[in-house]
């Protein structure tokens, strides 16, 4: 008999969920308790968006689930190959991702999520796929055989659908996640950091040619970062030319800012002099004043499932983290492709889930540390001398050991055949060495005076050479 | 103008914030989820009980907040002046708590929380304190002036109340917090910890007469405990001669056995033959596997409080903590004392809170991290000589060197003037300082031979002799 499921969250995860069950026979019924985005009428935009970054985890996830679906749904993207820095002065420097030319992709989530919706209504296998917009999930009642789900709706009161069991892909306030812990004792932590963001905006420049697809405002083959230590600005391309523009920056400042016109002039032309002649300060003013602030948590659980193989949660429900990685939705992706391997091995849910939590926990752990601690990374070391000294070290061992040394974005972005845990375990190795390697060459230039310095200096530099060509 | 306050739960900590508002002027009213304690209808108990143990900490809040209640709720506590510990073959030993002789006391809850609610209905000043039970809340409306309170009712449906601001001491599971986290973005985590506990009962001896308030089966000055690393069984003394006694293991253990009548009685007479002789088998049986099965949950989270003093959360809904250090209510009635004394110096409440949020959060955090790592001191370590031996020497040391050297337990359960965190600030250089005397004690005994030996074990005799005098 074919079993049912609920999905809770037609969001990117939820989505990419759905496809992968359906395939595999399930019954399948996705829901949202928003109107469906791609009506005309619910287009407003929540202006509260970051671009996302897909990286080799999301799309060998999306290939695993269809192939053919991967490529339609990613038909948008746009590859950036390195971090371009602007410094206050608008001097521009490019540090590339990849040691062998790999890029993350810029794409824009409404479009990828409109893009997979699309894919789920021309699904044809052995049962369609329901999709219900407007169901806001308010309770469930878990049952030996039955998940009974009770959904507020817009338009016909409340309502009820039994499934064999359902997934949560939520989000980070994840209803499903609730109702799980009436059921199961779950570890949970949510975590806010300091940093608010907002949404901002570079339009196409006024040369662009869509024929040409060219030329654009700055490199669209970048993901340009202004880092000012305490806050900093990205922008990532769009297909149509423009960049979406995130401010990330404390609380504190954004309220000390935001009631002065006067004053959020005046700080983002001091501090974005170059990013305000691509926005117009008239607009970009407006936009950091009026546009949501956006706030930022973290969410850690553990399990991820209840007992008997009757609720899973998955993405954002089981693992929100902050946007510094650019992991957040691989991850989700990831876990959608770690759950079906298990269920293609095993046919019993109830072992699968437990599996599926007992086995993907350190996986989770790990990033979200990572995207927590990649803030500091991307708001203040990329100026840090020292820091690119010892990437510059990093990546120059990386060519030169090919595949024996790995460095940490290459493993997290680049090769999702590492887990996530094990490429944390692997660099914090590497990263003694580099430190002592750092060291070692500091002291012997001060040590061996001028003579030492050139040459370390000729070395370091011809190592460098090697790993530009071939970038 | 008199402002108004609602608390949400009529628990330990709700009534003692009732009373400490209302004799500040404060309008207040207390809402409960349950009905009356008190009522005859209502009095059947929960069967998940742990005795309490009140100390310094909670008497001087109690007292702070009125002398005379104090007095009277605390009219029924038995002194407990140390651990008693029960081996396997039903050997017992003394372990004593305080240098002095001061004593932690065994109350039940429910006696010390219908005693409280006793005071309440008395309390007769400018305004009564209004006592509403089964009162559920269901929603808080955040406003500038007035925080509007939903509650589902057993009797009248829903209602609502205004209040100026609303003071949640609602447990582990709190509403209040709930409510709150849509307001404020709220650290917030629960850990659930391997351990299940179970209520058991001995029932006073035979011989016991309530004129003479003995014989007591077992020493009624002692907290008693049957550690046996993995699992352990406690026991707290009423005043009816009775003891609360509390089973603790993991959840697997307890999984294993309840299913089998068999199983369950061969384990406690193995383990705990003379507690079974006390309790009768087929009772200890009965009840191990009929009575609830309570699970252990820590709660942190940060801040306190929702902004413009709207709210403020006490008790276990800030900082539930497992039951190991008999500091949970005891740190609940502090928060309240912590909180007068700063609206007593200050009278703009948003300040209040925030103040309160910033000044108790270290300590906070450091009782909850307390009691979970006593679990390990009664299950395991009472029983290790290395153990047994610092202890001692802390024991002497806090002797000897009278009010300079403090046991963390000293500091812990009978110096409120202490703060947590700096009790185990404290605690920590102590700590090191007993290894290394306890390193040089066992180098020179080895080094030396039977000579040093017998000199060294001459003077820890004397000392300990020192001790077990003057307790």
């Amino acid at each position: 008999m074919t079993e049912s499921v609920g999905i809770i969250g037609a969001g990117l995860v939820g989505c990419l969920a759905a496809l992968a069950f359906a395939k595999r026979g399930y019954r399948v019924t996705l829901f949202d308790y928003r109107a469906d985005p791609r009506d005309e009428a619910t287009t407003d935009r929540n202006l509260r968006s970051i671009n996302l970054a897909i990286s080799s985890r999301g799309i060998s996830s999306l290939e695993f689930v269809d192939d053919e679906v991967a490529k339609r749904a990613l038909r948008d993207i746009i590859p950036m190959k390195g971090r371009m820095i602007h410094d206050s002065s608008g001097r521009q420097e490019s540090q590339i991702y990849g040691l062998f030319g790999e890029a993350i992709n810029s794409i824009d989530r409404g479009l990828l999520n409109n893009n997979l919706l699309d894919e789920l209504d021309k699904y044809d296998g052995t049962n369609d796929i329901n999709l219900m917009f407007d169901h806001k999930l308010v309770k469930i009642d878990f049952g030996e055989k039955q998940q009974e789900c009770l959904f507020a709706t817009t338009n016909y009161g409340m309502k009820t659908y039994d499934f064999d069991f359902v997934v949560g892909c939520d989000g980070a306030y994840s209803a499903t996640r609730y109702q799980m812990q009436k059921q199961v004792r779950l570890n949970y932590a949510q975590e806010y950091i300091d940093c608010c963001y907002i949404e901002l905006y570079i339009p196409p420049s006024p040369e662009y040619n869509s024929e040409f697809n060219g030329p654009f405002a700055i490199a669209p083959d970048h993901l340009h970062i202004w880092p000012r230590d305490e806050f900093m600005l990205i922008a990532l391309p769009n297909a149509d030319g423009s960049f979406t523009s995130t401010f990330f920056g404390s609380w504190a400042l954004v309220e000390s800012l935001v009631p002065s016109k006067n004053k959020v002039e005046e700080f983002l032309l001091a501090n974005f002099p170059d990013a305000m002649e691509l926005m117009g300060i008239e607009n970009a003013v407006r936009s950091f004043m009026d546009h949501p602030k956006g706030a930022l948590m973290c969410v850690e659980c553990n399990p991820y499932h209840a007992s008997g193989g009757r609720a899973i949660i998955l993405g954002d429900a089981a693992h929100s983290m902050v946007p510094f990685y650019g992991q957040g939705m691989n991850c989700g992706f990831e876990d959608v492709k770690v759950l079906m391997k298990l269920l293609d091995k095993n046919k019993n849910r109830t072992e699968v889930f437990e599996q599926y939590s007992k086995q993907r926990h350190e996986d989770l752990v790990a990033i979200v540390t990572l995207a927590k601690n990649n803030y500091k990374e991307m708001s203040h070391d990329v100026t840090s001398k020292m820091f690119l000294m010892r990437k510059k070290l990093d990546g120059v061992l990386g060519k030169v050991l090919k595949g024996k040394w790995l460095p940490l974005y290459t493993m997290v972005s680049f090769r999702d055949d590492i887990a996530y845990h094990k490429a944390i375990e692997i660099s914090r190795k590497q990263t003694a060495i580099l430190k002592l390697l750092q060291a070692i060459i500091i002291v012997a230039i001060s040590a061996s005076g001028y003579k030492a310095f050139g040459y370390f200096s000729r070395l370091f530099k011809r190592l460098s050479a090697l790993q530009k060509h071939s970038t």
